[in-house]
């Protein structure tokens, strides 16, 4: 297997993307993050510019990092100054790290309209800095900005920058794509032509601006690139950076690059998700390899294919990057999907699965959406049956909230539900944060009087969606909720016009499913 | 100009993506824009397996469509009997359109082992299906499913089927990547070599597996391609199929080709959010020249080089697609862009604009975000000057709500609140859909007792975010809400772990900072 660096900069470009925002914790989590992955280099942020990062720095040096090497990353020295006067780079060496990446201009037109020096000046900047760097014994990694745009405008002085680069001692002299709008095949034939002429190792560095930044960044290796820079899940400035997720399985498992160990490999999925619950984002459904959607089928005749051979309809199989084949419920799945999502107690060719399809779409129509809710689309149907009883019923709730417009400060809500089981019925009471925190405090307690299993049941995930925005706070929307028993994960969906219903729908359901998974079991 | 031909699949092959649901007046909404926008084919449903897409057939042939043509899909006949007996070509035909789009299998592997039929009479379903259809006047658009998988596979058999709908009559042939695990070199490779092998028309029909559909496109138009397929936001089965968003722009304003008229081209980003509205989808903030972020600058040096030449980072003119600039603000902006932001009204080496960019690293801390709420960040910076005296002060509310887990329906909600103008007291009530909605409409009526220009103010937009999922129903919320008063509109920010709390939040800041333009005017 051929060796590829890979160099991960989700902690500075990627922290520039918006929406993104990271603690000093967060920063430290993602890093111990990447190195349990196994990612080479990890590009932590720019101690001179950020007060946060070189906080960072200081508590970073108390990690023993396994697999990966840390860099912070700057700038070359100010125009007419000198290295050792450099108050970016000194702050770079403050930050204690054995790799420093710096970057500099490889554009003779960013130099003297943006830079407004002059092209000799940039190179001795780029020079100085580089050879002062590695004097003091850092591993030095040169990012040549703007490189591409720069060489379509004026090959020999980009060639000039790289030369100097390499000269002064730079480990690595990484090509960047700085504003994302190279294309693929100018990428493949600049960066083959840029490889006959040095003997530097090559970096590339991606932006997705046209939406090309994952194939760039194939195309480079091929054309020579030993270090591919990116983000694991592609966050960057304006549209990201070329992602990782998407970029290492297709570079180690189709194009035999070694990139991380074969049992991350495995796992990749699992590590993506993770960093997308650190930076609080829910990673794009449809992402190449780690999307929840990625090896999901919907159309009836994908179903059938997949579930012959499951080749038919996938690249790869979801298991070598640790994601899993969903066959998704939808007006447009069918029976097939019916059937397997009930784990075949209902037939394929079954009145009874039409009926549910026909069901499925007039749901679909009011909002509600299964294809993230299995435990309520199990209900709808094991409600259709004649022999179903529910485990109780919900009279009615009332909920009060006081709020006053102090920041932060709830003065907590409480709520009252009554339920009837049988013939009996009983009220429960709760306080929360807000009002919906105090329903499902009250409605699990007066369930969980008749059915004592539910004391170990707990909401894991609640997520709100609005579903027709333009209406204001009038608008319907859709709660999604995720319950475990400690056993199983289960999720269930409401939806209305009143956000505290929306909610009491989904928390009936979490309720219910657990019942019915407990009486499955003969325990009632 | 080259002219290039694009072919939309939104409504059909978009359809099959997680999350997407259209009605048939959705449909019909779609089919109505693309035709605006200039989308030469549109491919629209099935009608053999979708009684929905049958019913939008039958309703958009009373359209009258200026630029698409509107493109019915389906398969070729069934294995072991005659295209005119065969119900879906039937139904094909049944649809009425002046072009039919049907895929067969250009693989061996799917023809022997998903199919499980011959290799002979697979070719003979795509003569017969093409030839059929043909002599019903059709222009025949066939899918080559499965092609490139198929050549790597068995190039002769891959060949033997592209040569056999060519001599059918089929008017393009589409080469489709129907797992999407091509890789770019290999789909330029390929496509060059069918090229040099046929005469006929050829298409591109990539999907987004491993995050290359948009580049394999491209590499195939360079490669000889005229068709090039997609969806206009990148809907597909599993990770998508290219973005015909993402794609046009490149091909059009990058490599000269002709797409769609230049006057759409400059509203291009206006055409997608509309159909992100329709299919109530948030196009992805990153999305290439047509997201929200596409060209918003975050990082500091970012900011700086794009305020004196746009071009240093940024690889087009935003308004070439109808996109615009944005300077976000956040803890890693800094000053400048407080005071870009301020309009001017804080300098940018003032200690005032020290204190705000310290202030908004606070908050995001707490988890407010601003840079979608930039009314919201000028009230905080209004409120730390001396003079500001605030319009009005809310004293508590109080609201009241009941549930039943019917469906559907709420019981409705009512609040109370109480605010102080000065030294006079005002308590207004309201009743809502829910209690965020009640809140809202009492809190107007008592503000705008003292400020009638509020009458003409509403809310435009509710976003919910859940910002620590995991908390459950105790989580913290971020409410996002948009107010218009018919000239300007802008975008406010709440934050608290009771829902109701945060969209209080969210609801004075956007009546404030309606009294603060007011004010500005005069007007009091």
């Amino acid at each position: 297997m051929e060796r590829l660096t890979i160099f991960d900069s989700t902690l500075r470009d990627g922290a520039q993307g918006q929406g993104i925002s990271f603690s000093v914790g967060d920063k430290l989590h993602i890093l111990e993050l990447l190195d349990e992955l196994g990612i080479p280099y990890v590009e932590a942020g720019n101690p001179f510019s950020n007060p946060k990062d070189r906080e960072f720095f200081r508590e970073a040096a108390g990690l023993s990092l396994k697999q990966t090497r840390l860099t912070a990353f700057g700038s070359t020295r100010r125009p007419g100054s000198t290295a050792e006067k450099d108050p970016g780079l000194a702050a770079l060496l403050e930050a204690g790290t054995e790799a420093v990446s710096i970057f500099g201009k490889a554009s003779a037109f960013h130099v003297e309209q943006v830079l407004r020096t002059s092209r000799e000046e940039n190179l001795e900047m780029i020079g100085d800095s580089i050879r002062f760097l590695a004097s003091r014994g850092r591993e030095v990694i040169f990012d040549a900005e703007h490189f591409f745009d720069g060489w379509k405008q004026d090959a020999e002085y980009a060639e000039a920058v790289i030369r100097t680069a390499e000269t002064a001692g730079a480990q690595w002299i990484v090509l960047c794509d700085t504003n994302g709008g190279a294309l693929p095949e100018e990428v493949f034939h600049i960066v083959s032509e840029i490889k006959g002429k040095t003997s530097a190792r090559l970096g590339i560095h991606c932006h997705n601006d046209i939406g090309c930044a994952v194939a760039n960044s194939l195309l480079a290796v091929q054309a020579g690139a030993v270090q591919v820079q990116g983000t694991l899940l592609g966050f960057g400035e304006r549209c990201g950076n070329a992602n990782l997720a998407a970029l290492m399985p297709t570079l180690q498992l189709k194009l035999g690059y070694n990139c991380i160990p074969a049992e991350r490999m495995a796992e990749l999925t699992q590590y993506a998700r993770a960093l997308g619950e650190i930076a609080n984002v829910v990673p794009d459904a449809g992402m190449p390899y780690v999307g929840s959607s990625a090896f999901s089928h919907k159309g009836g005749m994908h179903i059938d294919g997949v579930m012959k051979i499951p080749a038919s309809f996938e690249h790869i199989d979801p298991a070598s990057v640790g994601n899993q084949r969903n066959v998704l419920m939808s007006e447009v799945a069918g029976r097939a999907a019916v059937s397997r999502m009930m784990g075949g107690e209902i037939a394929k060719d079954s009145d009874m699965a039409a009926k549910i399809v026909a069901l499925v779409k007039e749901r679909e129509f009011l909002g509600y959406q299964y294809e993230y809710a299995a435990a309520s689309l199990q209900l709808m149907a094991l409600r259709q049956q004649e022999n179903f009883r529910p485990f109780f019923k919900v009279l009615y709730s009332r909920t009060i909230g006081e709020q006053t417009v102090e920041d932060q400060r709830t003065n907590g809500s409480s709520a009252i539900v009554k339920i009837q089981v049988g013939d009996t019925c009983e009220i429960g009471g709760g306080e929360g944060e807000g009002p919906v925190h105090a329903l499902d405090r009250a409605l699990r307690k007066a369930v969980g009087k008749f059915y004592p299993s539910l004391e170990r049941t707990r909401l894991t995930d609640y997520k709100v969606r609005v579903i027709e925005p333009k209406d204001a706070t009038a608008a319907k929307v859709r709660v999604l909720v995720e319950t475990t028993d400690g056993r199983e994960v289960w999720s269930t969906v409401g939806v209305s016009r009143d956000i505290i219903n929306a909610s009491l729908q989904a928390c009936v359901d979490a309720i219910e499913y657990k019942l019915w998974l407990d009486s499955r079991e003969g325990k009632f």
